[in-house]
């Protein structure tokens, strides 16, 4: 079950060689290894953010691959460090929450605690885990070092305070957890939540029309639809929905969907 | 002529893992391709500057290379998606004229509409062809997978609605297509359309110095040149032309170039 | 003493595929090339940013990594063309000092002034000598042909006009030389040029709480503290500090450092 491939998602940015000195890392102990960026313009420090983008990308990546993730407003303070494995893939980042979405979709099999020592570089710093722990962990599971080597076992991992989608018969409410660079506004709502067909979605007053795509709305209009990671998503077709109706993680969602065919669910 | 090299150009800009997920599914298909990004900030769903960004980056890739493009605000409505076989190049994206004038520049060999099926993955949504059918497709002609394999033959491609360039003798008259991030102006005019020097350039009723590079003009002043790609471009040397003259791709400019010398067109 | 890594950095911004042409020309010329972006986010035409950021980074990479740095205002004038040997690393780039901080931490051990010919792209332009000339040299160097074949050898390599820090035992002062994507004032002053602790930091009339990691303030608050790469940081928890002070390359900052131990100095 090895990949070669190590993804990183930060809350960097793009002005900064910071990536490019962990990939400098991890070349340097794994010269195979094929790195890809996730994302980092996560908002700088937003946790939520960057566990929400790293578990839409997670599903796509062949068995194996080792998911890096470093927003880490706590580096240098006494949080762990972690790597996880999963039925599919590895992760390693803080444990504040930034892989727990991830694990929620690739059940958990075991953690470890990371420690300075063998397997991180020789000098750990109190400002750049990234680089000092992360990355040469992340290095050495893509070159096939058995998780356990790593650390002692970790459990009790942070999980993050997301407000639960309440989701009743064939009414569900939830909220935003993402605005993307098209503005568009993705929710916490998966589509493996629910049965039946969307049939509306009203947020901040304003009824939002169902479509299958964004092309089905006239130009500029506002529609909801599941988008490309099967999350509820709310659009404005050539537009930015966000612009039309603000980006607040605390205004609820109401979605309501088809009554469900009996005979399906006996099924 | 198989290089391994998929290049990838969006308008997904640098917050979402889009991108990345889509590298995910080439490496899924292709462990071998050599990913390369040609830019992802393209204006949200701006074919016309996408389709000019990618025919000046083509040339400068080996043979075999597979380009992949994905600017597409029609995704999930009933525009075709293609993949083409170009003399030196192949090219994914939808068919809405974002490859096509790459396409002026490497001659079409064939080409083929891609469905969903066995080349695809095998669900694919209606909101993120870039993941579902144009990654996979680009994975397998990578791989060399033949182009006719992939699809039937797909023919009058849609071709962009750009201004002609206007070439007369020693005049010509052309429009910006693209505002660089140094501010530069970027024409349609090619420098093998004209013969001859340039003599002067005119936008917006100023005249604007010719020189060879940038460092020829004083610190702020404008110029015209030949660009980087040989597109006729107006620059200010350190400083922004878009600034200075505004963006404004109906404008017409009015360029003017040395007599030929009649021996020289004898020849 | 070959890696095949080539990094790569310029202040070719996020829009254009100035960076992805050069990839290009790259992979064509040494396929198992493998490219690392460190930073394309310069300030247009900030050899000095350039520079600096450039030298953070390459301690992190492995012997044979060839640097490959474009920030190049003199780009088509007289200014030369450089590859340098340094004890650990290539570099290649104009002889503007963008490289010269670099060749600080990595001593020069060779350096060759590289012209149109065989080792370049056949057609020299005088826009984009990152594509023409930069880039195949460093294809070249990356599969191991020798610096001396690139050209003649170059002598007395442009310096930066950089502000010495001041040392004079328990008191040093020292400037900004960049902000980071976080608003982290990253100044001059190496932990390798003084000795003893930080007891204070003193800019624009602020006292400034030495922390050892960010986490150590109270949110907001500004701390000073050796950054990641060793140089001596300003920075405000979980906010910027560039938006509190301000960032003016001018502004002296006076640093003020624990008596050392007589002892450990004659250790």
């Amino acid at each position: 079950m090895r990949s070669d491939i190590v993804t990183i998602l930060t809350d960097f940015g793009g002005r900064d060689p910071y990536v490019g000195i962990m990939k400098g890392v991890i070349l340097g102990l794994h010269p195979q290894a094929r790195l890809v960026d996730l994302a980092h313009q996560v908002d700088p420090q937003d946790v939520r953010q960057g566990a929400f983008l790293l578990a839409t990308a997670v599903d796509w990546f062949p068995p194996g691959t080792v998911h890096l993730a470093v927003v880490d407003p706590g580096v240098g303070s006494r949080r762990r460090a972690l790597a996880v494995q999963g039925e599919r893939h590895f992760y390693v980042g803080p444990d504040n929450g930034v892989l727990s979405l991830a694990l929620r979709r690739d059940r958990m099999v075991a953690a470890v605690e990371l420690q300075p020592g063998a397997w991180t570089l020789e000098r750990v710093s109190r400002t750049f885990h990234g680089r000092d722990i992360f990355a040469p962990t992340a290095a050495h599971l893509a070159r096939g070092v058995a998780l356990e080597n790593l650390g002692p076992p970790a459990s009790n991992l942070v999980e993050l305070d997301l407000p639960t989608n309440q989701v009743e018969g064939n009414r569900a409410i939830t909220r935003v957890v993402h605005r993307d660079a098209f503005g568009n506004l993705v929710t916490l709502l998966h589509r493996s939540e629910v049965r039946g067909e969307l049939l509306g979605v009203r947020m901040a007053g304003v009824e939002i029309p169902i479509r299958s795509t964004y092309a089905e709305a006239a130009t500029g209009d506002l529609l909801a639809c599941w988008g490309s990671a099967d999350f509820l998503e709310i659009a404005a077709n050539c537009g930015s929905a966000a612009e039309r109706l603000g980006f607040d993680p605390e205004t609820p969602i109401e979605v309501s969907l088809a009554d469900i065919d009996p005979w399906e669910q006996a099924g």
